[in-house]
């Protein structure tokens, strides 16, 4: 069976931490509007009439199903390529970090739309500057603090300890992101986090994300993404 | 075996979605932080040293195990207390639909906190008023007519069909919060989701809801919670 990536073509976005979890497992899919059939046919598929449309990109099919949300599919791709531990308690709380990322995600998002995504962020500049203040001073503390915390508590290779989890893939992205969106406040920031900086750096390196990231499949970061480069939101 | 629930006493906040559920599954629970151990033994949950500490409140205790985030905590109750489907592909989508709810609930917060979660609320009207009035011109309409969709094309009493599940329980708490905090928006509104209306009053009326809602446990609406009602933000 191969998937059906459904996600915007032109950004990384919240499909990226599906992407990530897909390459690293060496699963065949397609990213279905990044081809002929384009973003019309992801648009078919969030109409509601019956079944289970998805609320909004990214989804997934699988075979028959239709899921939806990002940690949602993660959760039913760790179970099935290994990308999560097996007991039922390992699985609730790998999905429960990647929860707490996907809230980092909004706070990252509002970062430079803070009145809301309907208005573009040329119209918002004020108070993105003093969110974005906020974000890394309150913030990224709490967040990135807390996933430190667990990788030097456990001593291992990936937050869980030995074994790669999708959301050991999630917090290479966080990392790379927040590096592309902020370039001087995390340079300034990374002393702080220097377990974190190692586990990205060993996730760019396993092969499978290493030939993701060399490859076009692989879209760049860009204006159009949560992470956004703005010189003045960075400090 | 009897949950405890850790949440701040103070509020309904997003603790309320995982009261509902205990209290319409006829759980045993205590609510840790509402009695004699205080917020203090909530406080001590989430020091990270080892094991699997919650990065926020509510985190429920079952046995030996400790569950965060919200929609985390309701798909593990969901499988025991016959409030999710029973398979695979039933929990998923009602998880999902719990995930997009997660998300409203997210918009509803920064409706008087566009600036970030640290700075008060006094110190960001202007750009509160805003957000929320995009938040009722676009996000509202999107949000509700996506779950006023699905009960209309199911024809079941809920959003799944004919058994109740988490999610409804959810969607009351979504109803009774935005009617609190936005009485003139939320009036306006109501015509444009008459299924989602008879959702509330249909969970409302269930024994376990209603003699929980005229119990002490359940907390009121204040304007230290999610739902906030503030008449400037008001139409």
């Amino acid at each position: 069976m191969k998937y059906e990536l459904y996600y915007w073509p032109e950004i990384q976005g919240r499909g990226e931490y599906v992407r990530l979890a897909l390459e690293e497992a060496g699963a065949a899919y397609v990213d279905v509007a990044r081809g002929p059939r384009g973003s019309g046919a992801m648009m078919k598929m969030m109409e509601v009439h019956k079944g289970t449309p998805p609320f909004a990109p990214p989804f997934l099919k699988a075979g028959k199903r239709v899921i939806g949300q990002t940690a949602n599919i993660l959760l039913y791709l760790g179970a099935r390529h290994g990308l999560a531990p097996k007991t039922e308690a390992g699985k609730l709380w790998v999905h429960q970090l990647q929860l707490t990322i996907t809230d980092l995600v909004v706070e990252i998002h509002d970062t430079h739309h803070p009145l809301g995504p309907s208005m573009y962020y040329e119209d918002q500049k004020p108070p993105a500057k003093k969110r974005s203040a906020d974000f890394w001073e309150e913030r990224v503390p709490k967040y990135l603090g807390y996933f430190e915390g667990l990788l030097a508590a456990n001593g291992g290779a990936y937050v869980t300890g030995r074994r790669l989890t999708y959301v050991d893939l999630s917090l290479f992205q966080i990392v790379a992101g927040l590096r592309y969106a902020f370039p001087k406040r995390m340079t300034a920031f990374e002393k702080k986090i220097p377990d974190l900086i190692s586990l990205h750096d060993r996730v760019a390196l396993r092969p499978n994300i290493k030939a993701y990231l060399a490859s076009e499949r692989r879209i760049a970061f860009n204006e159009q993404g949560i992470f956004r480069c703005y010189r003045e939101l960075d400090a």
